[in-house]
């Protein structure tokens, strides 16, 4: 399992995993390696939203780096029933439920550049061999895709992805159907179930990722509405003697 | 054996992976994800083309939604020696020689959206794991790629795929070399066996799925006639008198 | 451990991978698959600072075709511990410990366009199975993308490689921290130690492939100064006098 930007142009994925095949025997299954450059909040949305689909047991490799300053130091953090691998810059820590440990290991012949190969390879295989000092850590980077402000009749987020499809993917849920929804100037009224509902208009739906979406048929909403990823997103409550 | 458009920003390839390894142990390998959305054409052809080369006992788990209209239901398409999963859109149902089941199955937490996680990768588990109910069906949706229309000197075929090199691969099959190609205004006479065999003009050949494709060395022949999937391509024959 | 110029878009990658599999058991990972269409020099790079890091005893099957003219004959090549099957185009013969072989092998049903499905996945399973006939060759094309051109106060080098990041990737190692390089009419003399240690210039750096690179803070150098693969570099020493 392992999640990265280093895209798919570069032989950095595959060197990475010649390193981790080269130290232990683990099938290794790609989450994605097309993040953004530099999005730690686009690497946790993914990785927030897939790791439960995986098998119990799985290891997650997360290898993409801060928008500010250099690498931070390696660390492993456990949830139940998985363990994830990557830098102390807080895409790995977005629930309460879990423990961070870090590496106490030296490693031989480490590059200056590609820790992947050199470093984070051979931490998953310390990890599968059982042969790994980890020492349990209270202090450690931490922020959460899911913050959202409330105010009494709003909520304000972001989008944190914008699908092949299009489709713009936020950080707010709601339970309600009585809202419209801002974004980029724009207001969105449609609420659908299913994404071939309004073949016309632009609609919020509740996507595969429990979130609110803003999507259009069969084109792309993000490129219409000229929405980027990190842009502000507003759902307003609407009070039926409004409409 | 998985086809689907989701591409390879996303994660979705990688949930559906999870999902799949969640409930039965199987290797999965990409046939490819870069369908262009919504066209079933190019995806039946990509399949058709490709399922024989893989071994015996394969399953191939196909997710590509129709161009027109909602999710279509899910169905389980038997030919010898390989098995399919997909929806009843015509995808799956290329020859005459398969056979159709419904999948007589509930399942649990499907998301309204994502049914390539929360239904067809049940689907592929539940096959493996020898453990699905299924009905054959005679009812269901149908086409074929390789329907051209003949006359007397003629057939009218069309764009089936257009490949990384820009090679225009057509639906239309000869067995002459007696014949000139129209497509999008532009006449093309030469005939090549091998792609380097002319370097300064455009020339038809027999590729390796056993159309005629039109390309031009070295470079991107869809490119330069500004052809498209779906154009419309006649192939004429000519009596020799007439040369 | 597969690398070719075939890109994510077409089948192509996942036919070859069912025609391996279809042969023998073996397991497959993507080193890369975005290689320029007909770069031999990116190709040799990519393979050249990959395969060790890949378990010992693999094999790299390697299907990129030349700049000029056509299909080269399959060879195998053999260094200690690894195999490589590709064609006689000099991608395979990068140092000069290794031996190449020819196959003397019959193959059917060869299409004439798509021989890495129709031949090489053979040789591959061919080699897996201890089932293969070569003969020792003293004849190949040969060529080595770390030849430089020294003079007395310079290097001159070509760019090898451009990353996803815009980082240029040139042929040129350096010991000396004393010196300026030329690339497309810009000089460059800051030298980094990593990626985030200037952030407003461009800089060089000892890249994790050995070779200088140029980069530029979050942002791609390629870009900016308009260098493409292939592009000349010099690196010319400066006395310290001068400064």
């Amino acid at each position: 399992m392992f999640l990265s930007d280093f895209g798919y142009l570069d032989p950095y994925v595959g060197i990475v995993k010649g390193a981790i095949k080269s130290s232990c025997n683990v099938e290794i299954i790609d989450l994605s390696h097309n993040i953004d450059s530099f999005k730690l909040k686009s690497a946790q949305f993914i990785l927030k939203h897939s790791y439960k689909y995986f098998p119990e047991g799985s290891i997650f490799l997360v290898v993409v780096d801060p928008e500010v300053g250099s690498f931070a130091r390696p660390i492993v953090v456990k949830r139940k029933n998985y363990t994830f691998v990557g830098r102390d810059n807080g895409i790995l820590t977005f629930d309460n439920d879990f423990k961070v440990f870090s590496v106490d290991e030296g490693f031989k012949d480490v590059s200056a550049t590609f820790h992947a190969r050199d470093v984070f390879a051979k931490i998953v295989c310390k990890i599968i061999n059982k042969k790994i000092n980890l020492t349990k850590i209270e202090s450690f980077e931490k922020f959460n895709i899911e913050e959202v402000v409330f105010s009494k009749d709003e909520q304000k987020g972001e989008v944190l992805w914008i699908d092949k499809f299009g489709n713009i993917i936020t950080n707010i849920k709601t339970n309600s159907n009585n809202y419209e929804l801002v974004i980029n100037g724009f207001t969105i009224e449609k609420k659908a179930q299913y994404y071939a509902e309004f073949k016309e208009s632009f609609f919020a739906i509740e996507g595969s990722f429990g979130f609110l979406e803003i999507a259009k048929y069969q084109d792309s909403a993000a490129k219409i509405l000229n929405v980027k990823i990190g842009n502000n997103v507003i759902v307003r409550s609407k009070n039926e003697s409004n409409n």
